[in-house]
């Protein structure tokens, strides 16, 4: 496969960048992007401990940042690329965005959206739908292993 | 009971106050405060329109400036007064505040965070959890009926 500047990897790239960043200044490293068309609406990395906001995760400060550059809540038309599995107030925060694509790299099995589901769908033999909205297509394990080190390498030294 | 001015009513009834303030905006009525002893650390109310932005709920400013009054991200020594159950986005908020209790007015049957719940026990006896940190005290249904009755007319109207 040809690489292309507007490829997933591409961009998955830019969020592992910002992933990076967010290791820089002692922050789980976890880094977003987000994109609409082909153009980059906004970059974040985590700065919950730069703020002191437990809120300030890549994907709501990216959320945040790309309604704001789009002057739109909504985001119909964006692909969220992000390094790992959104926790609940992320998929939360995406699912309320509308987000057309949600792109991600290391899954999270402690605290990712897809360990939660919906109650009312328990007793049934249907699939459980994620918290995420239903026109959200996800695609998952992007860059899982690069996404996934960066972050075990940070809780590592930290227990270190 | 004698009223107390430090009374979870007290309180409710300032989060009901904020819950007006976002109506006057043209918001979806849900108001917020946060108390750390006796002292009002943060209030907000949902200010999703007036930012264009789907992650200001009153809640989530309500963390954030909360975090911010007090200078850490932890709120584990507060009570978060919220006139409607938190969404699982604000659920998510929650947890990772470790906040001490939940003090919340009208249940929010569609998109409550006690309507989702982690995969792992769906097949075990034991009850399910919630979505929020284990050490968080959860009060429920104070004041239900004005804090519900805000919000249904604010969208019957809007249906109007």
């Amino acid at each position: 496969m040809e690489f292309s500047v507007f490829s997933d990897e591409h961009y998955m790239k830019l969020a592992y960048q910002q992933a990076q960043l967010a290791l820089d200044s002692g922050e789980v490293p976890v880094g977003a992007v987000v994109v609409c068309g082909q153009t980059i609406v906004a970059k974040a990395y985590n700065q919950t401990e730069t703020l002191q906001d437990v809120t300030a995760h890549a994907e709501i400060l990216a959320i945040t940042a790309a309604a704001n550059y789009l002057g739109a809540k909504y985001l119909h038309e964006c692909t969220l690329f992000v390094t790992l599995e959104p926790c609940i107030m992320c998929a939360g925060a995406i699912f309320w965005s509308q987000l057309n694509r949600l792109v991600y790299g290391a899954s999270d099995p402690a605290k990712g959206y897809s360990n939660f589901s919906s109650n009312r769908q328990q007793h049934s033999n249907k699939k459980n739908t994620t918290l995420l909205h239903p026109r959200t297509e996800v695609v998952s394990g992007l860059m899982a292993a690069e996404c996934g080190k960066i972050v075990e390498d940070f809780f590592r030294e930290l227990r270190n």
